[in-house]
């Protein structure tokens, strides 16, 4: 792996070089950053990215600088490991490609560790000469103990949940810049209206439509990386809206790959566990002995199939969306060598999650189960459960998440070419058990006593229209992650409940007091 | 069902009335057919639609004037048929949507009928005001005995397989216009290059490439409905043109539905059986009791799961991107009113289809199976079985499914809103036992004895390269388009391979000898 090494380093120094030529104009970019002006969404309604919470700011417990440096820890998900890792297929290159990539690291298939982490993903001990690199870095090394230079990285739907998440990461704990896009900036409004003063030059919001923008591609092009978080993302809007959603999902994120692609930058692309649809078990008789063989629901990114419902169920058209634009970034990358990283994010929640009906979003409004679960919280409304509340899901804790994040941007030899699953299979709960936690947390936190009657129970249709559909458990095999990356999600579900129903209540409890008079008083005109 | 027919009348008047309007324009096009110049394919290589045979004419037995008035007769197939026929489930529509489209027939479900042919199925005995009816209107009568007035069809890939089988049963049994648009003209010289006196004004070849041509809306609002077979659907391409299978069936499509969608036309859309891809029972084990179970393998249209391999499998490339424009072909329906038609052929095979590689394609390309295994036949090589040949196909004689698709033309109301597999699941064969029957039929058409091999085995990945995957069986549910158009295939395996075969012998063999001889003189340089 000393080639990996020194593919790595030659990269570095690439990126390095490539950033020091630009540097002016990046400046004066950051410098004149666009005046904000409101460009509404399409469809004239607030996305998800849109509608950050009124106050903007959730004051997180003190980071860790640094934290990737820690000793990566086991997590006890090994039951959903599968005991030979999959042989990655490495997809062809074109050997007329002027513009070779590195490598990914593969470790070798006949090396089993007894370690749940392979010897590759261990951090190295920094040598000597690793620690001047390092000084000269920010301190930075990566997973291979060679010093990580500060990236200048377009965060395309800064604004949203994942965004505002990633990058207050990137402000607190490395030197990289971003070049922070969206149509909206709630929440961020902390980072960038203005920067304050420790992070001038670093941070800078462009305020932009990346389907209508000509500014798209100069960015792209100002940038080391470019990370696509913008989409639809509300299950509520997948069978309402189906134009809507294919083609912000597809269509929008075209001249992305394209921009990446033609100008030799790397893309960390995000798409969704909805990608892996529905589990083939669901198929199977209820009790069915073959239901509980993990090959039968355990959803690994290079094997498991896609099973999506038929047409009629218009709720998978945002998933095969999703699932054609990954097949396109991944071709991008077997025929033109796309250097590209594409994130499957498992449920990943906390503050700032979605909008909160008729506070920070439409009053009509369906946010993802979190935001809809704390909605009917606060209003102290029992919980709907849809057709039951029996589908599984697995919860991450947004701030674990972030981490896998930033290892793979800080990795790229170890990420490119790779499609990584990001969830805590440990987290798993049904949306009824979820129901029952949030409303028991949600207690303590508030000092409220729970709701007689706290869950009721809806049907899809009445909840969603025609149309809808689901996954019925989504349980993310962590073996390739833990391999390339050594990450581990490591926040248990009803820790991160508590964080979350903390700041949902101090964000949102007067709010929806005051909202709720309001209604009441003003007669429906 | 009279509120049916006077909904269709009165499309019809509608129709007629357009027709009349727009008719001056289109003799003027029709007059001033463009002069063909050529213009290669997107990737600058022959694709399936333009690789017509050198001959191009296909010598088919006397069609049978008006077959479609023949009754409709039984197939054995009911072993496929769900015992209760599955609720359809109609899509919204928008309310303020200005142009209501007729409703399809909905047979009432509590009325069982024993019979295999549903009596809103059956053809009306025509009453005196019908007979004039029809006399006016070319003689045609609709499966509920309403006149079917001439129409002007916008064929895009008039110029493929079944391009030009569509065409020459227009022209030989209908009254209808056909707007023939297509990148080459070889399958339908016979009936452009220029058209023969009795078909003058009645067809018109205009060359054009749909993902670049200004005229193409033109000709859509133009025409009353709008037919799309335009694709790239070789299995070759899927794994190792990834970009090009992707942006030619998906991004190439949309201005397509956009026109018609826009333009109030309506649109008759190709897809395919892969969309379902693979059965839930292939994820069994062997031999496992499930795998017999109709529901695990039988495709329905409204019901079955669409089932695709990995991201790394790229062959799914085709699958995902048809199943992403199936998607956003009804979307464009449930927004926005658009009256559609989705196709799903299973396996249509005969004469023209795809090429022999050498001859009327690149000496390297790979056809789907009929011509490959058509292509070792005529040259006397062993049939390269992939990967034991045990995949299951059903395969339908292409003459029967045009029948089907000329149902759908001329009965929108029964039509407008469904996806209709059209298939011959008593056709049923692995890809071995078809070698084996292509073998024995090919001995007796041609004279020549069989070879003492006749079949080789082959990997995909050694045949087809890397990223390749498949279907394993593909059984289609006939029950909808039996319930809504009374349509069932004809015929058995055997004898479409007979014609087939002899026509491939007919059109190739000397051609086939020709390239051998030359190839085998000519040292390579």
């Amino acid at each position: 792996s000393i080639t990996t090494k020194s593919n790595q380093l030659t990269k570095h120094n690439r990126q390095a070089s490539k950033a020091s030529k630009e540097e002016n104009l990046k400046k004066h970019l950051i410098i004149n950053k666009e005046k904000e002006r409101p460009i509404e969404r399409d469809g004239g309604r607030p996305g998800p990215q849109g509608s950050g919470s009124r106050s903007g700011r959730w004051a997180h417990p003190t980071p860790h600088p640094h934290s990737f440096l820690r000793p990566l820890h086991s997590s006890p998900s090994v039951k959903y490991r599968h005991p030979t890792p999959p042989p990655y297929h490495r997809h062809r290159r074109r050997i007329d490609n002027p513009q070779p990539s590195p490598n990914p690291t593969r470790p070798d298939p006949h090396a089993h560790s007894p370690s749940r982490i392979r010897p590759s993903a261990r951090p190295r001990r920094a040598t000597a000469g690793g620690e001047r690199e390092s000084m000269a870095s920010g301190g930075r090394t990566d997973l291979d103990g060679a010093a990580v230079a500060p990236l200048t990285i377009c965060v395309i739907g800064a604004g949203g949940f994942i965004g505002s998440h990633l990058c207050e990461k990137l402000m607190a704990e490395t030197p990289h810049t971003v070049l922070a896009l969206d149509v909206y900036c709630d929440k961020i409004r902390h980072l960038v209206d203005p920067p304050p003063p420790h992070l001038a030059g670093r941070i800078a919001f462009h305020r932009l439509n990346i389907k209508n923008d000509s500014r798209l591609e100069g960015l792209i092009k100002m940038a080391d990386l470019t990370i696509n978080l913008a989409a639809i993302c509300t299950p509520a809007d997948y069978n309402t809206r189906p134009l809507d959603t294919i083609y912000s999902n597809f269509i929008d994120a075209l001249p992305v790959v394209k921009y990446c692609s033609e100008n030799s930058k790397r893309l960390i692309h995000f798409s969704t566990c909805e990608v892996y649809g529905k589990t083939i078990g669901s198929f199977l008789p209820k009790d069915h002995p073959l239901r509980k063989e993990p090959e039968f629901y355990v959803l690994t990114e290079d094997e498991s199939p896609c099973i999506f419902g038929p047409i009629v169920k218009q709720r998978w058209s945002y998933a095969c969306a999703k699932q054609l634009i990954e097949r396109l970034v991944f071709a991008e990358g077997a025929e033109n060598g796309l250097e590209f990283t594409i994130v499957r994010p498992f449920n990943w929640i906390g503050p700032r999650m979605d909008f909160i009906p008729g506070v920070d979003g439409p009053s009509e409004g369906v946010p993802r189960v979190l935001a809809c679960f704390s909605n009917n919280l606060l209003r102290r409304e029992p919980l709907k459960l849809v057709d039951g509340g029996e589908s599984q899901r697995t919860f991450v804790y947004i701030k674990d998440a972030i981490e896998a994040v930033l290892l793979m941007i800080e990795n790229p030899a170890r990420a490119n070419g790779h499609i990584f699953n990001v969830g805590n299979p440990d987290n798993e709960v049904t949306v009824r058990e979820l129901a029952e936690m949030m409303t028991e947390v949600y207690a303590k936190v508030s000092g409220e006593p729970p709701l007689e009657e706290p869950v009721v129970d809806v049907s899809a249709k009445e909840f969603y229209g025609e149309g809808y559909d689901d996954s019925d458990k989504r349980i993310p095999d962590m073996t390739l992650i833990n391999k390339q990356l050594g990450w581990n999600p490591k926040t248990p579900l009803k820790d991160l409940l508590e964080t979350t129903l903390t700041y949902q209540h101090k964000t949102y409890k007067e709010a929806v007091k005051t909202q709720m008079c309001l209604a009441t008083a003003t007669p429906s005109s």
